[in-house]
Protein backbone atom coordinates (compact mmCIF):
# COMPACT_ATOMS: atom_id res chain seq x y z
CA UNK A 1 0.00 0.00 0.00
CA UNK A 2 1.40 3.58 -0.96
CA UNK A 3 2.14 5.70 1.60
CA UNK A 4 -0.12 8.84 0.48
CA UNK A 5 -0.12 12.88 2.61
CA UNK A 6 -1.80 15.47 1.59
CA UNK A 7 -0.70 18.77 2.45
CA UNK A 8 -2.94 21.99 2.67
CA UNK A 9 -4.26 25.36 4.59
CA UNK A 10 -6.81 24.11 7.06
CA UNK A 11 -9.63 25.48 4.96
CA UNK A 12 -11.86 24.13 2.21
CA UNK A 13 -11.10 26.58 -0.91
CA UNK A 14 -8.37 24.90 -3.54
CA UNK A 15 -7.81 21.78 -0.77
CA UNK A 16 -11.12 20.10 -0.26
CA UNK A 17 -11.46 18.86 -4.25
CA UNK A 18 -8.57 16.78 -3.96
CA UNK A 19 -9.19 15.54 -0.13
CA UNK A 20 -12.56 14.81 -1.07
CA UNK A 21 -11.89 12.35 -3.93
CA UNK A 22 -9.10 10.41 -1.88
CA UNK A 23 -12.17 9.88 0.04
CA UNK A 24 -14.29 9.35 -2.71
CA UNK A 25 -11.55 6.90 -3.90
CA UNK A 26 -11.48 4.94 -0.95
CA UNK A 27 -7.93 5.78 -0.10
CA UNK A 28 -5.96 6.05 3.13
CA UNK A 29 -4.32 9.36 3.45
CA UNK A 30 -2.59 11.86 6.15
CA UNK A 31 -5.01 14.75 5.60
CA UNK A 32 -2.12 16.90 6.83
CA UNK A 33 -3.26 20.78 7.66
CA UNK A 34 -0.51 23.02 7.72
CA UNK A 35 -1.29 26.71 9.63
CA UNK A 36 -0.24 29.91 8.45
CA UNK A 37 2.16 29.02 11.30
CA UNK A 38 4.09 26.31 10.08
CA UNK A 39 4.00 26.91 6.53
CA UNK A 40 6.96 29.49 6.34
CA UNK A 41 8.79 26.36 7.25
CA UNK A 42 7.25 24.33 4.88
CA UNK A 43 6.98 25.75 1.93
CA UNK A 44 10.57 25.43 0.93
CA UNK A 45 10.01 21.52 0.95
CA UNK A 46 7.23 21.95 -1.67
CA UNK A 47 7.65 21.39 -5.11
CA UNK A 48 6.93 25.28 -6.18
CA UNK A 49 6.12 26.87 -3.14
CA UNK A 50 2.46 25.83 -3.25
CA UNK A 51 0.02 23.77 -1.61
CA UNK A 52 -1.74 21.77 -2.08
CA UNK A 53 0.59 19.43 -2.24
CA UNK A 54 -0.37 15.32 -3.21
CA UNK A 55 2.33 13.08 -1.79
CA UNK A 56 2.38 9.40 -3.26
CA UNK A 57 5.20 7.97 -1.37
CA UNK A 58 7.82 10.66 -1.65
CA UNK A 59 6.50 11.64 -4.20
CA UNK A 60 4.11 15.35 -4.87
CA UNK A 61 2.29 16.26 -7.05
CA UNK A 62 0.93 19.78 -7.15
CA UNK A 63 -1.80 22.17 -8.58
CA UNK A 64 -5.30 21.85 -7.78
CA UNK A 65 -7.20 20.52 -10.62
CA UNK A 66 -4.48 18.74 -11.91
CA UNK A 67 -4.36 16.94 -8.83
CA UNK A 68 -8.32 16.37 -9.10
CA UNK A 69 -7.89 15.43 -12.75
CA UNK A 70 -4.80 12.85 -12.14
CA UNK A 71 -7.42 11.13 -8.96
CA UNK A 72 -10.20 11.46 -11.42
CA UNK A 73 -8.71 8.88 -13.92
CA UNK A 74 -8.16 6.38 -10.78
CA UNK A 75 -11.52 6.64 -9.68
CA UNK A 76 -13.82 6.80 -12.59
CA UNK A 77 -14.70 10.02 -12.31
CA UNK A 78 -12.98 11.46 -15.47
CA UNK A 79 -15.31 11.67 -18.33
CA UNK A 80 -15.99 8.73 -21.22
CA UNK A 81 -14.51 9.93 -24.12
CA UNK A 82 -12.61 12.73 -25.43
CA UNK A 83 -15.69 15.01 -25.69
CA UNK A 84 -16.73 14.33 -22.36
CA UNK A 85 -13.06 15.01 -20.70
CA UNK A 86 -13.02 18.69 -22.96
CA UNK A 87 -16.81 19.14 -21.30
CA UNK A 88 -15.24 18.72 -17.79
CA UNK A 89 -11.75 20.67 -18.54
CA UNK A 90 -13.56 23.99 -20.05
CA UNK A 91 -16.34 23.90 -16.90
CA UNK A 92 -13.42 23.93 -14.38
CA UNK A 93 -12.09 26.83 -16.37
CA UNK A 94 -15.01 28.51 -16.54
CA UNK A 95 -15.30 28.07 -13.05
CA UNK A 96 -11.89 29.22 -12.42
CA UNK A 97 -12.40 32.42 -14.02
CA UNK A 98 -15.16 33.35 -11.93
CA UNK A 99 -12.49 32.57 -9.03
CA UNK A 100 -10.18 34.50 -10.20
CA UNK A 101 -11.98 37.42 -10.60
CA UNK A 102 -13.49 37.19 -6.76
CA UNK A 103 -10.02 36.61 -5.81
CA UNK A 104 -9.02 39.91 -7.67
CA UNK A 105 -11.39 41.49 -5.26
CA UNK A 106 -10.78 39.31 -2.10
CA UNK A 107 -6.65 39.45 -1.74
CA UNK A 108 -6.76 43.52 -3.43
CA UNK A 109 -4.51 44.67 -0.47
CA UNK A 110 -6.09 48.39 -0.70
CA UNK A 111 -8.66 49.21 0.66
CA UNK A 112 -10.40 52.15 -1.10
CA UNK A 113 -9.85 49.65 -4.90
CA UNK A 114 -10.92 46.56 -3.08
CA UNK A 115 -14.43 48.18 -2.35
CA UNK A 116 -14.58 50.01 -6.11
CA UNK A 117 -14.06 46.55 -7.74
CA UNK A 118 -15.94 44.83 -5.76
CA UNK A 119 -19.08 46.87 -6.28
CA UNK A 120 -18.33 47.13 -10.43
CA UNK A 121 -18.27 42.95 -10.57
CA UNK A 122 -20.70 42.50 -8.67
CA UNK A 123 -23.09 44.79 -10.70
CA UNK A 124 -21.32 44.06 -14.39
CA UNK A 125 -19.13 40.54 -13.72
CA UNK A 126 -20.29 38.20 -11.79
CA UNK A 127 -24.16 38.20 -12.59
CA UNK A 128 -23.07 36.86 -15.82
CA UNK A 129 -20.85 34.59 -15.20
CA UNK A 130 -22.71 33.15 -12.31
CA UNK A 131 -25.42 32.98 -14.64
CA UNK A 132 -24.00 31.03 -17.41
CA UNK A 133 -22.30 28.67 -14.98
CA UNK A 134 -25.52 27.92 -13.13
CA UNK A 135 -26.92 27.53 -16.66
CA UNK A 136 -23.99 24.56 -17.36
CA UNK A 137 -25.28 23.11 -14.46
CA UNK A 138 -28.89 22.95 -15.24
CA UNK A 139 -28.27 21.92 -18.65
CA UNK A 140 -26.14 19.06 -17.07
CA UNK A 141 -28.72 18.02 -14.23
CA UNK A 142 -27.45 18.99 -11.39
CA UNK A 143 -23.24 18.54 -12.67
CA UNK A 144 -20.76 20.62 -14.19
CA UNK A 145 -20.19 18.72 -17.04
CA UNK A 146 -21.24 15.41 -18.78
CA UNK A 147 -24.63 15.06 -16.99
CA UNK A 148 -23.14 12.83 -14.83
CA UNK A 149 -20.78 12.74 -11.65
CA UNK A 150 -17.10 13.58 -12.38
CA UNK A 151 -14.18 15.31 -10.85
CA UNK A 152 -15.79 18.93 -12.03
CA UNK A 153 -18.09 18.38 -8.95
CA UNK A 154 -15.59 18.09 -6.48
CA UNK A 155 -13.42 20.21 -7.40
CA UNK A 156 -16.39 22.78 -7.18
CA UNK A 157 -17.87 21.42 -4.56
CA UNK A 158 -14.54 22.00 -2.58
CA UNK A 159 -14.07 25.21 -4.01
CA UNK A 160 -18.19 26.65 -2.94
CA UNK A 161 -17.90 27.68 -0.05
CA UNK A 162 -14.98 29.77 -0.40
CA UNK A 163 -16.35 31.19 -3.23
CA UNK A 164 -19.01 32.83 -1.43
CA UNK A 165 -16.78 34.09 1.14
CA UNK A 166 -14.60 36.28 -1.63
CA UNK A 167 -17.89 36.75 -3.37
CA UNK A 168 -19.55 37.82 0.11
CA UNK A 169 -23.01 36.09 -1.23
CA UNK A 170 -23.40 33.77 1.90
CA UNK A 171 -26.97 33.67 0.24
CA UNK A 172 -25.69 32.28 -3.20
CA UNK A 173 -27.88 29.30 -2.92
CA UNK A 174 -31.18 30.76 -2.77
CA UNK A 175 -30.14 32.71 -6.17
CA UNK A 176 -28.89 29.50 -7.81
CA UNK A 177 -29.70 26.54 -6.57
CA UNK A 178 -28.07 24.03 -8.95
CA UNK A 179 -24.73 25.23 -7.03
CA UNK A 180 -26.25 23.64 -4.10
CA UNK A 181 -27.33 20.61 -5.71
CA UNK A 182 -23.72 20.18 -6.66
CA UNK A 183 -22.35 20.65 -3.29
CA UNK A 184 -25.00 18.62 -1.51
CA UNK A 185 -24.82 15.96 -4.02
CA UNK A 186 -20.79 15.51 -3.94
CA UNK A 187 -20.85 15.63 0.52
CA UNK A 188 -24.00 13.40 0.25
CA UNK A 189 -21.60 10.56 -0.95
CA UNK A 190 -20.99 8.11 1.39
CA UNK A 191 -17.25 8.10 1.49
CA UNK A 192 -17.82 11.96 1.08
CA UNK A 193 -19.74 12.01 3.71
CA UNK A 194 -17.99 10.06 6.40
CA UNK A 195 -14.61 11.92 5.49
CA UNK A 196 -16.39 15.16 5.77
CA UNK A 197 -18.72 14.49 9.35
CA UNK A 198 -15.01 13.37 10.71
CA UNK A 199 -12.75 15.93 9.45
CA UNK A 200 -11.92 19.02 11.33
CA UNK A 201 -14.86 21.96 11.07
CA UNK A 202 -14.17 24.83 8.91
CA UNK A 203 -16.14 27.46 8.01
CA UNK A 204 -14.97 27.76 4.21
CA UNK B 1 -14.29 17.33 -43.70
CA UNK B 2 -15.53 19.09 -40.86
CA UNK B 3 -15.67 23.09 -41.16
CA UNK B 4 -13.53 24.58 -38.15
CA UNK B 5 -13.34 27.94 -37.40
CA UNK B 6 -11.39 29.65 -34.63
CA UNK B 7 -11.69 32.98 -33.31
CA UNK B 8 -9.98 34.99 -31.04
CA UNK B 9 -8.45 38.60 -30.44
CA UNK B 10 -5.93 39.40 -33.51
CA UNK B 11 -2.88 38.62 -30.99
CA UNK B 12 -1.16 35.48 -29.99
CA UNK B 13 -1.29 35.17 -26.36
CA UNK B 14 -3.98 32.97 -25.37
CA UNK B 15 -5.77 31.81 -28.95
CA UNK B 16 -1.68 31.26 -30.50
CA UNK B 17 -1.80 27.91 -28.58
CA UNK B 18 -4.71 25.98 -30.08
CA UNK B 19 -3.94 27.77 -34.01
CA UNK B 20 -0.37 25.52 -33.46
CA UNK B 21 -2.33 23.06 -32.83
CA UNK B 22 -4.53 22.92 -35.61
CA UNK B 23 -1.53 23.79 -37.74
CA UNK B 24 0.31 21.14 -35.83
CA UNK B 25 -2.21 18.71 -37.01
CA UNK B 26 -2.70 19.45 -40.37
CA UNK B 27 -6.11 20.80 -39.52
CA UNK B 28 -7.40 23.48 -41.93
CA UNK B 29 -9.12 25.65 -40.07
CA UNK B 30 -10.86 29.45 -40.24
CA UNK B 31 -8.14 31.79 -38.58
CA UNK B 32 -10.61 34.49 -37.77
CA UNK B 33 -9.19 37.35 -35.87
CA UNK B 34 -11.90 39.29 -34.02
CA UNK B 35 -10.68 42.67 -33.08
CA UNK B 36 -11.89 45.18 -30.16
CA UNK B 37 -14.51 47.11 -32.17
CA UNK B 38 -15.88 43.79 -33.85
CA UNK B 39 -16.21 42.07 -29.81
CA UNK B 40 -18.67 43.61 -28.32
CA UNK B 41 -21.26 42.27 -31.43
CA UNK B 42 -19.65 38.95 -31.64
CA UNK B 43 -19.52 38.20 -27.47
CA UNK B 44 -22.84 37.19 -27.19
CA UNK B 45 -22.60 34.66 -29.99
CA UNK B 46 -20.40 33.05 -27.97
CA UNK B 47 -20.74 30.21 -25.69
CA UNK B 48 -19.63 32.32 -21.93
CA UNK B 49 -18.63 35.40 -23.26
CA UNK B 50 -14.98 34.57 -24.13
CA UNK B 51 -12.88 33.83 -26.61
CA UNK B 52 -11.12 31.64 -27.75
CA UNK B 53 -13.27 30.06 -29.34
CA UNK B 54 -12.93 26.75 -31.42
CA UNK B 55 -16.00 25.89 -33.40
CA UNK B 56 -16.32 22.31 -35.36
CA UNK B 57 -19.48 22.08 -37.65
CA UNK B 58 -21.11 24.69 -35.46
CA UNK B 59 -20.06 23.17 -32.09
CA UNK B 60 -18.29 25.73 -29.74
CA UNK B 61 -15.45 24.88 -27.49
CA UNK B 62 -14.22 27.31 -25.10
CA UNK B 63 -11.15 27.86 -22.75
CA UNK B 64 -7.64 28.08 -24.14
CA UNK B 65 -6.10 25.37 -21.69
CA UNK B 66 -9.44 23.08 -22.40
CA UNK B 67 -9.01 23.40 -26.46
CA UNK B 68 -5.26 22.92 -26.27
CA UNK B 69 -6.03 19.26 -24.18
CA UNK B 70 -8.35 18.37 -26.07
CA UNK B 71 -6.77 18.78 -29.91
CA UNK B 72 -3.35 17.80 -28.14
CA UNK B 73 -5.91 13.74 -27.65
CA UNK B 74 -6.16 13.86 -31.27
CA UNK B 75 -2.74 14.94 -32.63
CA UNK B 76 -0.54 12.58 -30.33
CA UNK B 77 0.14 15.53 -28.56
CA UNK B 78 -0.78 14.56 -24.73
CA UNK B 79 0.78 12.40 -22.33
CA UNK B 80 1.40 8.40 -22.62
CA UNK B 81 -0.19 7.61 -19.84
CA UNK B 82 -1.86 9.22 -16.46
CA UNK B 83 1.60 10.26 -15.08
CA UNK B 84 2.59 12.16 -17.90
CA UNK B 85 -0.44 13.51 -18.33
CA UNK B 86 -0.47 15.32 -14.80
CA UNK B 87 2.97 16.34 -15.51
CA UNK B 88 1.65 18.37 -18.23
CA UNK B 89 -1.08 19.95 -16.41
CA UNK B 90 0.57 20.54 -13.60
CA UNK B 91 3.09 22.52 -15.70
CA UNK B 92 0.11 24.39 -17.23
CA UNK B 93 -1.48 25.21 -14.54
CA UNK B 94 1.98 26.60 -12.72
CA UNK B 95 2.73 28.46 -15.61
CA UNK B 96 -1.04 30.02 -15.72
CA UNK B 97 -0.39 31.12 -12.01
CA UNK B 98 2.74 33.23 -13.22
CA UNK B 99 0.24 34.59 -16.07
CA UNK B 100 -1.95 35.67 -13.57
CA UNK B 101 -0.15 37.54 -11.26
CA UNK B 102 1.47 39.21 -14.52
CA UNK B 103 -2.40 39.77 -15.62
CA UNK B 104 -3.00 41.19 -12.38
CA UNK B 105 -0.56 44.23 -12.83
CA UNK B 106 -0.90 44.55 -16.57
CA UNK B 107 -4.67 44.85 -16.07
CA UNK B 108 -4.58 46.97 -13.15
CA UNK B 109 -6.31 50.10 -14.00
CA UNK B 110 -5.23 52.16 -11.05
CA UNK B 111 -1.98 53.39 -11.97
CA UNK B 112 -0.44 54.15 -8.60
CA UNK B 113 -1.19 50.19 -7.70
CA UNK B 114 0.14 48.72 -10.76
CA UNK B 115 3.34 50.86 -10.73
CA UNK B 116 3.65 49.55 -7.27
CA UNK B 117 2.43 46.04 -7.41
CA UNK B 118 4.56 45.55 -10.56
CA UNK B 119 7.56 46.15 -7.98
CA UNK B 120 7.04 44.26 -5.59
CA UNK B 121 6.10 41.60 -7.92
CA UNK B 122 9.47 42.03 -9.83
CA UNK B 123 11.30 41.51 -6.31
CA UNK B 124 9.73 38.51 -4.42
CA UNK B 125 7.60 36.83 -6.88
CA UNK B 126 8.69 36.63 -10.44
CA UNK B 127 11.94 35.52 -9.50
CA UNK B 128 10.53 32.60 -7.75
CA UNK B 129 8.53 31.56 -10.01
CA UNK B 130 10.22 31.83 -13.18
CA UNK B 131 13.23 30.44 -11.71
CA UNK B 132 11.01 27.32 -10.97
CA UNK B 133 9.57 26.92 -14.26
CA UNK B 134 12.69 27.18 -16.27
CA UNK B 135 13.95 24.17 -13.71
CA UNK B 136 10.94 22.28 -15.20
CA UNK B 137 12.11 22.96 -18.80
CA UNK B 138 15.70 22.51 -18.33
CA UNK B 139 15.02 19.32 -15.91
CA UNK B 140 12.56 18.24 -19.16
CA UNK B 141 15.26 18.95 -21.89
CA UNK B 142 13.84 22.15 -22.88
CA UNK B 143 10.18 21.09 -22.85
CA UNK B 144 7.63 21.78 -20.13
CA UNK B 145 6.53 18.04 -19.30
CA UNK B 146 7.20 14.76 -19.78
CA UNK B 147 10.38 14.98 -21.20
CA UNK B 148 8.99 15.22 -24.46
CA UNK B 149 6.84 17.79 -27.08
CA UNK B 150 3.42 17.73 -25.67
CA UNK B 151 0.29 20.54 -25.91
CA UNK B 152 2.51 22.51 -22.65
CA UNK B 153 4.94 23.29 -24.93
CA UNK B 154 2.51 24.60 -27.79
CA UNK B 155 0.40 26.35 -25.12
CA UNK B 156 3.80 27.96 -23.42
CA UNK B 157 5.06 29.05 -27.10
CA UNK B 158 1.67 31.01 -27.65
CA UNK B 159 1.25 32.65 -24.43
CA UNK B 160 4.96 33.48 -23.91
CA UNK B 161 5.42 36.79 -26.04
CA UNK B 162 2.60 38.42 -23.91
CA UNK B 163 3.87 36.86 -21.14
CA UNK B 164 7.50 38.86 -21.38
CA UNK B 165 4.43 42.39 -21.88
CA UNK B 166 3.20 41.85 -18.92
CA UNK B 167 6.11 40.66 -16.88
CA UNK B 168 7.71 44.03 -18.50
CA UNK B 169 10.27 41.49 -19.21
CA UNK B 170 11.66 41.53 -22.88
CA UNK B 171 14.99 40.19 -22.43
CA UNK B 172 13.72 36.89 -20.44
CA UNK B 173 15.33 34.68 -22.96
CA UNK B 174 18.45 36.04 -22.13
CA UNK B 175 18.15 35.20 -18.17
CA UNK B 176 16.24 31.79 -19.16
CA UNK B 177 17.35 30.73 -22.16
CA UNK B 178 15.46 27.35 -21.76
CA UNK B 179 12.08 29.54 -22.54
CA UNK B 180 13.89 30.84 -25.54
CA UNK B 181 14.23 27.06 -26.48
CA UNK B 182 10.93 25.46 -25.55
CA UNK B 183 9.38 28.67 -27.99
CA UNK B 184 12.11 27.73 -30.76
CA UNK B 185 11.02 24.20 -31.11
CA UNK B 186 7.90 24.95 -31.33
CA UNK B 187 8.13 27.52 -33.95
CA UNK B 188 10.40 25.53 -35.69
CA UNK B 189 8.08 22.63 -36.59
CA UNK B 190 7.35 22.92 -40.08
CA UNK B 191 4.00 22.86 -40.20
CA UNK B 192 3.73 25.19 -36.97
CA UNK B 193 6.33 27.41 -39.15
CA UNK B 194 4.71 27.35 -42.50
CA UNK B 195 0.98 28.58 -40.46
CA UNK B 196 3.30 31.01 -38.46
CA UNK B 197 5.19 32.55 -41.98
CA UNK B 198 1.49 33.05 -43.47
CA UNK B 199 -0.22 34.36 -40.45
CA UNK B 200 -0.75 38.23 -39.70
CA UNK B 201 2.13 39.70 -37.98
CA UNK B 202 1.66 40.29 -34.36
CA UNK B 203 3.83 41.98 -31.96
CA UNK B 204 2.53 39.67 -29.00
Amino acid sequence: MPVVKFYYFPIKALGEGPRLLLAYGGQEFQDIRVDKESWPEFKPKTKYGQMPILEIDGKQYAQSAAICRYLASRYGLAGADAEQNFEIDEAVDFFNDIRAKAAQVHYEEDEKVKEKRHETYSQTVYPDLLGKLHDIVQRNNGHLAANKLTWADFYFAGVYDYMKVMLRRPDLDQQYPGFAKVYETVYSLPKVKAFADAAPKTDF
